[in-house]
């Protein structure tokens, strides 16, 4: 009998979520059914857009059902198995839950990875997983950027911004990183390798539209956003013609119930500029192509990444919590396995 | 001597223009040098976009100059000339402005039409100009209209959006037009084919959202915005997955002082649609090809449209703000040659 321990939705924040959002939960797992096998979960990622799943409203996923387990992209290893395809000690990843043990089964969300290619089983839930390949293909493939071309990055020390800063620069593009803080924007510069970095803190909509312009002297053609609201708009309007605006994400705007959105759209017609939503769920057939380009990079040294690893079930809130206050220290990760 | 009347922007209206922002100057013409010509004005056409110039902000052109005639598209006939490449009695129109006459050169703005092509020298202003070509590549080139799709269409009983409707329906579409009024709505129905149709007035955001909902049950696959702010905001929650959203104008934002923007924009990542502002500015060199098909169309009678004519230059005002009013039926047109 194997005791599981579960972070649940208890119900729906209303804006911030609350400590009492949540219940731990604990439970009895069941035997295992033929076919099945039981995942002893490691790393679970932590992102942005679980927010979003929390609320009852249209989006590309079902909403959490309240008393289940937060869903989580996660990472683990199989502890008994009732399924030849998944034999014990295989390292699996998939779309999962905040919890410490999960049931699979063929067909489902959970598929074997090799994790010796990669120096940390915890790199396949950031550079190597849906975080670096959402950097890669959001950039590449809807961004286009050209060498020369300026590409502006808000939520810039983040785990998919400081990826996608150091992609445009591969490619041959001035970077510009905005983030909260001097630490932060120092690092943009040191660790991430943006040409000039730009701290949104006590900055109104009119000092951020002035601070891109001086960062971006001829102007953008590239917007990644992860942000929105002011420095959204603050983008906009630095806009050159034929702009690309990525749409990766909007945290500003996920703990508010009235959203800001994009104010200065007009600009969308002054420069007949595009702007696209960018979800990485129609990828995964292309992830071997993204991983294998991401991998060599961070070989040959010209990608550095930092992940951020907080420890136990118990403290999923406030490890969750860090992705909307921007303290964490690259890709939110927690590792529900501290004993093992 | 020729006396001149020209409609000038004396002050820069603040929000909506009021009369004395404006100012109709008389002046004397000076001789024609070698290499000039005199054109009679005679159809001005009257578009959203001069309010945008009217503003000391960035945009696609600069801003109309203080005291200077308000910009405009114009045609009109040479009634002098010192240039062989415009002969007397020819037809011309271009870039010009709100005036009884106006002096051209080789190399401006204005070139020669050949006005027997079109039942009216007026189509030029309409399905044959700009407005046409706005809706023919708008429509084709951003939107890429498919068989079975739906197209959702604000400012539908507009110059441009009369056009949209009537174009997606050539090519397949279920069209549902969006417009202020009673009276609007039937025409839409009865005179430009759509197959729904939503009077926005004394909706709600959420009222419009449930409207668009009904009307669209398969959900909106393309956005033609001519209005912006609720009506945008309604359509962006009704989207399929991969919808294109063309921002063709925001006439709602025009003379507002807080920009509205698209505050629904977390829906582009939720369904990876792509909004992209749309220009007519640089497909001066396929406007051949959008006249022959519009054209041709006209002549088979699958494409309707309404010209608005009101007379005389000291009119100007009052005509332009049937615009921002809606109470324009079609493209809105000044005839500034009434006694010609």
């Amino acid at each position: 009998m194997t005791t599981n321990r579960k972070f649940t939705l208890a119900k729906r924040p209303d804006g911030e979520p609350k400590p009492d959002d949540f219940k731990l939960v604990e439970e009895t797992l069941p035997e295992l059914q033929d076919g099945q096998f039981l995942v002893r979960n490691h790393y679970i990622s932590l992102d942005p857009a679980q927010r979003g799943w929390m609320d009852d409203r249209p989006s590309y996923m079902p909403p959490i059902p309240l008393g289940d387990a937060v869903r989580a992209s996660a990472m683990g290893r199989v502890q008994a198995s009732k399924n030849p395809d998944f034999p014990e000690g295989q390292w699996v990843m998939g779309l999962g839950a905040i919890e410490e043990y999960s049931v699979g089964q063929s067909g489902g969300f959970t598929f074997p990875v090799d994790v010796s290619v990669a120096p940390s089983p915890t790199n396949f839930l950031s550079v190597l997983g849906a975080v670096g390949m959402t950097a890669y293909f959001g950039l590449l493939d809807d961004g286009k950027p050209q060498e020369g071309e300026t590409v502006l990055v808000s939520g810039a020390a983040g785990a998919v911004g400081s990826l996608v800063g150091q992609i445009a620069k591969i490619k041959g593009c001035r970077t510009v990183g905005i983030a909260g803080g001097a630490d932060k924007c120092a690092r943009l510069v040191s660790d991430y390798g943006y040409d000039a970095a730009i701290d949104y803190r006590g900055k109104d909509v009119a000092a951020l539209e002035a601070a891109v312009r001086e960062a971006a002297p001829n102007g953008v053609d590239i917007i990644f956003e992860n942000v929105g609201g002011n420095i959204l708009d603050a983008g906009l309007n630095n806009l050159n013609e034929k702009a690309r605006i990525i749409i990766c994400g909007l945290i500003s705007e996920y703990n508010s119930k009235e959203p800001v959105g994009a104010r200065n759209i007009w600009q969308l017609i002054v420069k007949q500029a595009t702007m696209k939503g960018f979800l990485v769920r129609d990828y995964p057939p292309r992830f071997a192509e993204g991983a294998a380009a991401m991998g060599q990079w961070v070989a040959e040294g010209k990608i550095k990444f930092d992940e951020d690893i907080d420890v136990g079930i118990e403290n999923a809130y406030d490890a969750f919590m860090k992705l909307f206050s921007g303290s964490n220290q690259g890709k939110m990760i927690l590792d529900v396995s501290p004993a093992d």
